[in-house]
């Protein structure tokens, strides 16, 4: 699945090609249909996925396709029509962990701008011990949170939503958190350093 | 803008008929070209919004536009690619109430799986006095919390959304809350009444 939503150059609706103007009443271009009329909006996309822990370990897997084939992340991907935020993460869990997961809790919504997604992770607890690689894993392993494979982590969201938690468990805090990972556009997207954390708030629960 | 997410008939990328296929790997129905191969995903779209407050009062926008014409929402729309959540819900504030506001926090995020939509809204407040109604906007007011129009909200969401609020300052809680408004597919899709509230979580901050 491409990460970046498309740019629509024909018309969903009647299959002409679209014309780039800017919509009565809107302020940016949109892809127009010069037949039937459709305008195609461009939105981000929700990526829903889990923080699993078990007796202060978590649960990642590593990745069999590409992007970032071979490195390591927690369960995650897109959330389908239909379905709740808290459904897709646990069902997204079960297919590249093959792990029956309760959800726990929200714990950190960090919006993507350079590729359009907004990313809710959970932290969650398994429902029964059993775990495996799904299709889209090489391999599901449990960490103990001081051995962290950082180095070999799939993306900057996953960096940065691991180094939260660890915090948080570090300082012994309940936190649940909200931010951007706004891309600078020089050095490399998948570098943290790349980016600007803006609008992060980490607001204290009580436990 | 329609608020429900089509369905592609056409290919994007080519414009040629498509077909609906599992894909390779996958476990549902997408719209496949037999052309260029594109596979076209629907996925659920991002709402922001902010509840703008001050001195027990709360800002509602009288919508000029269908659907809901003539009823009462917080400023509210669609996240668009390359902005924050916080970025959008503030200019859709400014757009739809010409209010130049700071986000205070976030407040309540919420799933439609009936319409494929994601709410996050903020508790706001003004950075200067000024206000005004925008283009889709008839009217921009303020309502002591006490006289809130009930019976004239726009959607069911912004009813629960401002309830929980209520909820929460007359009972000087802080909370952030997470939940999903499941559809039972029997009565009107305006009514509260016609939804299961699944996956709510309620979490209370440290002030």
């Amino acid at each position: 699945m491409r990460l970046i939503v498309p740019i629509p150059e024909y018309c969903i609706a009647c299959g002409s090609a679209l014309q780039q103007q800017i919509p009565e009443g809107e302020d940016r271009l949109r892809g127009v249909c010069p037949d039937c009329g459709e305008i195609h909006y461009r939105n981000p996309k929700v990526v829903v996925g889990t923080l699993i822990e078990s007796e202060d370990q978590v649960l990642l897997c590593r990745r069999a396709i590409e992007p970032a084939e071979g490195l390591w992340t927690p369960p995650a991907g897109f959330l389908e029509m239909g379905e709740s935020m808290a459904a897709g993460a646990a069902r997204e869990t079960m297919e590249e962990a093959c792990a029956d997961v309760e959800i726990v809790r929200p714990f950190a919504r960090i919006d993507l701008t350079r590729i359009g997604q907004v990313h809710q992770m959970f932290l969650a607890r398994l429902n029964d011990p059993g775990i495996g690689a799904g299709t889209e894993s090489l391999e599901v392993k449990w960490f103990p949170w001081d051995q962290v494979p950082w180095s070999e982590l799939a993306f900057p969201v996953v960096e940065w939503v691991m180094r939260l938690r660890m915090e948080d468990l570090d300082t012994d805090q309940h936190r649940i958190h909200h931010g951007c990972l706004h891309w600078l556009e020089v050095g490399s997207p998948m570098s943290l350093e790349s980016y600007d954390l803006s609008d992060l708030q980490s607001l204290s629960l009580i436990p």
